[in-house]
């Protein structure tokens, strides 16, 4: 690894993202080999392999891939959540059958022939729609991220969690989200004068509700009908949900059935009660929707160990609310040096943003952490600077920075820092 | 819809992108309702929902949704292909569970543990990888198509084949393929003066093999480990592939097992005897990588209906293999007057690029066709200017526009125009 020796570095190892972009720096365990003329064919060479298929599944190999602390509220079955396993994944898409769940009572199962989005309140001409004609309408498509607002709640715990990342982070995920704007169905039916809010009901039997500002619903919300490129998911909101780029996930409502154009919000359940940020005072804030900027180192972290000390890849997502992300830092050194990381080829608005780094491990305990800025100067906090400004009580959108810490045995645990 | 009749318009009803992107603007069959207060809870509102699960699979009311036309050669199971059925899809992505396939001899079933990449031959340090020293290299990840050579050669057929557009056209999808990049893994081994090739060999059983100049393998080939987030499927090279954004994806080696790296092409069969071009002189002409610029409209598509005359919206899918797509232009009066279509929000290089339109249909019988045009200033061919180039015998890289005719029952069948 001497060809390392002189590269300029952040503190503890941590390489500029211009080198990391350069080829034929990264070592790893590579083994010298004369040459492969003379390797032995494997045993699946030896005869046909599989037939085609009408559907195409993951390898048995990778049966460990799936959503993760599946679990539900006692008494019930589905009022409860599953996690997206982002310390297996790469990239920044996040595979339908993977997207973390939150359900208020479960799934419902949707006869789409029957199902309608009924449109009324303060409009010209309450309508409703079926699927069919959803689809005559003009249809957007994007890739944005959809997070719960309790998302990383697992943070405030006063000792670290000791468990995989999904399991504290998981509640966040990016799509390709395909619908109508709701704009456009919105101008069908005609909004009447005084109109400031939309409710959305969902068709799931506790009628999830919330209500979303005028503004927002003629923005750039979607009535989404498509998930990466095919029918939405059950666990989804199949055949409709609403989607809100950047917002709380949880006001994105599934199962979309019931659209009330009104001069007020509804002061529903869940944006009173539930997902309400408290106050020092004793107050609770209500409404507030954009996701904050965000980061996670998903490798290495919890359960994961590095072999030999050496050359690493760090990799990790990053996303905000409010746009796109401009820069993601890391440090080794539990953030007292901070080198800039590179960024995949597409960094898209409200989306997730992968972010990679190479890092020259030495073998000592280390602490590495990563720190996101977006296109608007907002820094993602660390979690002391976070907790400064809280209530005990204040327990949704977490944003403060993850740290993990690397032993000299190369184990990885969650360590506040 | 007189709202629609002073509106500019190409001919035939075709309407502007402009005013595609403005709400308010399609029909369909809506239907009027007082309110939705006396609308009945359907019966999946009546009681808890489906629990959460590991997996979240898609709806049963989906199941149509699935690769098509699964068949092998005779004698063989895994000597064939199976296709993307677009005609039920949205977006720019492709679900993995429905990439298309096209294997020689079946999927081999790889142990990830045993698996090694060995890169030999003009090289300094003939290296062997596995998985997880890979896992060590910069990874890059993107969007970007892969599609077939053979693709659409049944557009060859003296009369249009009256199938699904899956069954003529679903040999194209796009992922979002994450790797390492091969140029760096080419500067670990040390490339020696006078190479000019890299040979790939795939893991199945007939050692599937292309040649691929060095320049491409230095500029953006990558071996992919991941397809749309998670681990490559089996049925597209798990646990590693080649990927060659923008060329034919005969060349994209699934399971890629060996690189040597040689002064000449390798010659070998699926280069000569096949993905080959036969001339109007007899010889044939070899080595032609790159996909031709291309459109789909997959709906309405052959098999679907309209209702009654009225606002539908037109959509599809575009690619190049050179670079991004610029325009896409839409015809409903078999190609006499052409208006531009509407781009989904992301347009990507080497990528699929989802193009809309609003078409006011007036009953009549119609021809409907796109044409798409790159940022080199390629423009998609029709099938008789194409045909006019070409020897009988030669099948491969077919990108001529399609035509769709829409009867005046609103039946959709394929047609030449």
């Amino acid at each position: 690894m001497s060809e390392f020796d002189d590269l300029p570095a952040a503190g503890n190892g941590l390489l500029d993202r211009r080198l990391f972009l350069r080829g034929g720096l990264a070592g790893g365990s590579v083994l010298l080999t004369a040459s492969a003329a003379g390797v032995e064919r494997e045993a699946w060479m030896k005869a046909p392999g599989a037939p085609m298929d009408e559907i195409g599944e993951p390898s048995a190999h990778e049966a460990h891939v799936k959503r993760t602390s599946v679990r539900s509220s006692p008494g019930t079955t589905g009022t409860g959540v599953s996690f997206t396993p982002h310390e297996h994944l790469d990239g920044i898409i996040t595979p339908s059958r993977l997207h973390f769940e939150r359900h208020h009572s479960g799934i419902p199962e949707i006869d789409p022939a029957q199902h309608r989005l009924i449109i009324h309140g303060l409009v010209e001409r309450p309508l409703s729609f079926d699927l069919n004609s959803l689809g005559r309408y003009p249809t957007v498509s994007r890739i944005n991220f959809l997070e719960c607002s309790g998302n990383s709640g697992a943070s405030l715990a006063p000792e670290p969690v000791q468990a995989p990342l999904s399991a504290v982070h998981g509640l966040v995920a990016a799509s390709e989200w395909g619908g109508v704007p709701l704009s456009a169905l919105l101008d069908e039916v005609g909004v009447r004068p005084g109109a400031k809010w939309i409710i959305a009901d969902g068709a799931d039997s506790p009628l999830m509700s919330r209500s979303v500002p005028l503004d927002k619903a003629m923005d750039d919300a979607i009535v989404a009908l498509y998930q990466n490129g095919e029918r939405l998911r059950p666990s989804n909101g199949y055949p409709m949900r609403l989607f809100l780029p950047g917002w709380e996930g949880n006001m994105s409502v599934k199962w979309l059935r019931t659209i009330k154009v009104t001069d007020q919000p509804a002061m529903s359940r869940d944006e009173t009660s539930k997902y309400s940020d408290l106050q020092q005072d004793g107050s609770a804030k209500l409404f507030t929707y954009p996701m904050g900027v965000k980061s996670l180192i998903t490798s290495p972290s919890f359960g994961q160990a590095l072999g030999p000390a050496g050359v690493y890849q760090v990799s990790g997502i990053a996303w905000s609310g409010s746009g796109r992300i401009v820069r993601v830092d890391i440090s080794a050194d539990g953030g007292k040096t901070w080198a800039e990381a590179a960024l995949d080829e597409h960094v898209l608005p409200k989306s997730l943003t992968r972010f990679r780094s190479a890092w020259r491990w030495d073998g000592s305990s280390s602490v590495i952490m990563s720190r996101a800025i977006d296109e608007n100067g907002n820094v993602q906090p660390t979690r002391a600077a976070l907790l400064e400004n809280r209530s005990s009580g204040f327990f949704y959108h977490y944003n403060g920075i993850q740290a993990w810490q690397i032993a000299e045995t190369g184990e990885v645990t969650n360590v506040y820092a």
